[in-house]
């Protein structure tokens, strides 16, 4: 809150009166809130676009023609819509990617198919594919524990699982380090258990990052079930032998892109009230609730807020980022592109953690105190959100402007079903339940509303 | 019964003397029975062989190294359980058959991939796969009603849902039928909507059959969302054209058999007490539900009667079918190969519906009456299973021989999750429950322990 010294009587009428003003705004405020929520739910708009997207674009890998399709769709979804400015802001991502074909087979000593999905950004196999003798690690730390060299011409395998709510302590050092660390000990090829919750026959792809100075050595991901089978195996054999084959391509530097898309403030038009979600996906499905779901769901926000007879007094800024999967790309480059604005972004939130329902807001502001918070704790109670103590970062996009100052909140999701159909073939819009996406968009869009009529002062220096 | 029709008063006493003998030998075998039963829930003996067939073979398609190393792999466990015959019937397959790449894609207007598998038993693609638009048909009704020549150049694509409990009516006229139908009105390729019930990104293979005298066109099942994916499409466009590539290659006859495994009768050997299950599967998944429960229930089941002080009255006969899934090859060829012991069979059971639990008896024998069925009942509903009142024809590779009158009974098993991973990649052991398969283990071994003591009067003449 500002500071007020001076002529305590003044001071007095002052608060009296810009309370009561405060409370009118507040309540108005409010019940258009409630009437937007009560529209998100009813309308099921982020359902049938992430619907629309999913089925007329499909996946929609970073720089690919899919990724690209879906930015021109949003572009015109929301000139339809009515937006005020829409652009888009494109950079270079400087490890351009396709998938190929992949097969794996146990050749020894119980022949039979392995299901497995490169990694992104996985070097292909030799022409023809290698075949060598696996060793099996029940934990990334004991391949680790290994010397050098003790992995010559081996495959290496981690079968670890991944816990609920474990997937960032899993997927760092076993997706992305661990190829490396397997090379490093002289392994040909890396196999991991997917970073996935699910017993089904589907690998779960996510980006691998080769350690400079490492040799790169091809990587993929076993479905669950075929590293329990593989487990079982090395529990009762000796030898293990698979055949691997990968024949993906590495595209050099690729082009992606922000779409970004604004309803101009009413009366403060240069403050920026951010939702963010990404547009593009992986591969295999067609990114229905990573991150489709997300997109239906600040556009749908976003949409209503549009379509009210007198539009918010800040600016709603929607950012659909780019090049998300392969590292954040997109989250990047736009604060490297708007980093003389961002003093100017008031609150940020993204939706990329499924399709909800929201369940606690939690946040990432350096004024916890802003009296606006508490109202919009307040609205959202009425959606079944609970106001949490955690502190947040928001999503993953948003990182890198909390990390330059940006507040941000995290409307956190209900997750516990999300890692089962994350980064596979069965991230496909049938999954999505309308009663749950939609409690999303009512969360979103009461956050977003409320946030561009009232407070501001979340940052650290207010 | 047989008749008894002089010297009343001696009739009366047999019928006195022989009514005390039979609640003696009834209630003795019960005791057994009911130990048997606890025996193969404790001891998830069902479920251990399961996981070994499963993990030591794997997949075990037929006429292929993987049926052959399972036939091996059984024949060496009886051997090890100590039964008295073992061996095995080969018969030739005359469709010999292996999978092939299998891709499709949307290429127009929202390019994307499909998830598809090759129908067993379907010609490839020529080299290098066909594009052509598609017409899409909700229902194989809907093909059917269409003019010869209708189709020419286009690729059929039937999206009919099957119902839960619709598997039999709808894979024969779909997936059997189907490919001849379009291929008779001009289409170049057929597409359909995998008979499943679930809504992964998994396609169900299964076996097609091509009409005598008619183009024979490759043939391929959608995943349940892809086929909701095209219906969509289809709404909404006019245009939709796909790509597809199949390389299954024909193999021309090829070399099954039946495992053939039996514990003597110690005072009817003659009289024979038969356990089916198939020990051939699809080669997507490990064939763990299909049918590598079932081969564990009657290998637990039969063990355990082995295993007991006493060998049974009757011959306990096992009987590992193979080449099931292509057209009940082995259940064909055992009725042929047998027919002269044929009514020797006092009566049969198979196991190919899963894990279980087993939840109803029907019967499906001439007489009705034998008195033995009347306690088997009352045995089998302490495990929970009930009287049914359908008439049962067995299992499909016990079809053959109850259509030449020998007396078969239905442990029927809950199914109403077995269409969700059957012929698909996704049937692996993680998928079985050993509370389920356990109580399928205790139903069959308690229904051929009484079998091979009790009654035996089955038959339509008695």
């Amino acid at each position: 809150m500002p500071n007020i010294h001076f002529k305590p009587g003044i001071v007095c009428l002052i608060a009296i009166f810009s309370s009561l003003s405060l409370k009118g705004n507040e309540n108005a405020a409010l019940e258009t809130a409630s009437t937007l929520a009560k529209k998100a739910i009813e309308s099921s708009l982020a359902l049938e676009i992430a619907t629309d997207l999913t089925t007329d674009i499909g996946p929609r890998l970073f720089g690919s023609d899919g990724e690209k399709r879906a930015v021109e769709w949003a572009r015109k979804r929301f000139e339809e819509y009515g937006f005020d400015r829409i652009w888009t802001e494109p950079f270079p991502v400087d490890r351009g990617w396709e998938r190929g074909l992949e097969t794996a087979s146990i050749t020894h000593p119980a022949p039979q198919n392995l299901v497995i999905t490169a990694l992104g950004g996985s070097v292909p196999t030799p022409e023809g594919g290698i075949e060598a003798e696996i060793v099996v690690f029940k934990t990334i730390q004991a391949l680790l524990d290994q010397p050098e060299g003790s992995l010559d011409g081996k495959i290496a395998v981690v079968t670890q699982a991944m816990e609920i709510g474990g997937y960032g302590r899993f997927s760092g050092p076993i997706r992305g380090n661990g190829p490396s660390e397997a090379a490093k000990r002289g392994a040909i090829a890396y196999l991991m258990r997917s970073a996935g919750t699910d017993n089904d026959r589907m690998a779960h792809t996510g980006a691998t990052r080769y350690q400079a100075g490492v040799p790169r050595i091809p990587a993929a991901a076993l479905s669950v079930p075929d590293a329990q089978q593989i487990d079982r195996l090395a529990d009762r054999h000796k030898s293990i032998r698979i055949k691997l084959l990968l024949t993906p391509k590495e595209l050099g530097t690729v082009t992606s892109q922000n779409l970004i898309a604004e309803i101009t403030g009413s009366e403060k038009p240069d403050e920026i009230i951010l939702l963010g979600a990404h547009i593009d996906s992986w591969d295999l499905g067609t990114g229905a609730i990573d991150d489709g779901a997300g997109v239906g769901v600040v556009m749908a926000a976003s949409k209503l807020i549009r379509d009210l007879p007198h539009p918010p007094k800040r600016t709603i800024r929607v950012v659909l980022f780019g090049a998300e999967e392969i590292g954040i790309y997109g989250g990047n480059y736009y604060v490297v592109k708007h980093r003389d604005e961002l003093s100017k972004h008031i609150i940020a939130a993204e939706a990329d953690a499924g399709q909800g329902p929201v369940h606690t807001i939690n946040i990432g502001v350096g004024n916890p105190l802003d009296p606006s918070l508490s109202t919009i704790r307040k609205a959202l109670e009425t959606l079944g959100v609970k106001a949490g103590r955690a502190k947040s970062r928001g999503g993953p996009d948003i990182v890198p402007m909390s990390n330059a100052g940006v507040p941000v909140v995290g409307l956190d999701m209900f997750t516990e079903d999300y890692f089962d159909l994350h980064h596979t073939a069965n991230d496909t819009i049938d999954k999505i339940v309308p009663e749950r996406i939609n409690q999303s968009a009512a969360a979103y869009v009461t956050f977003a509303y409320l946030a561009s009529q009232l407070g501001g002062y979340y940052r650290a220096e207010n």
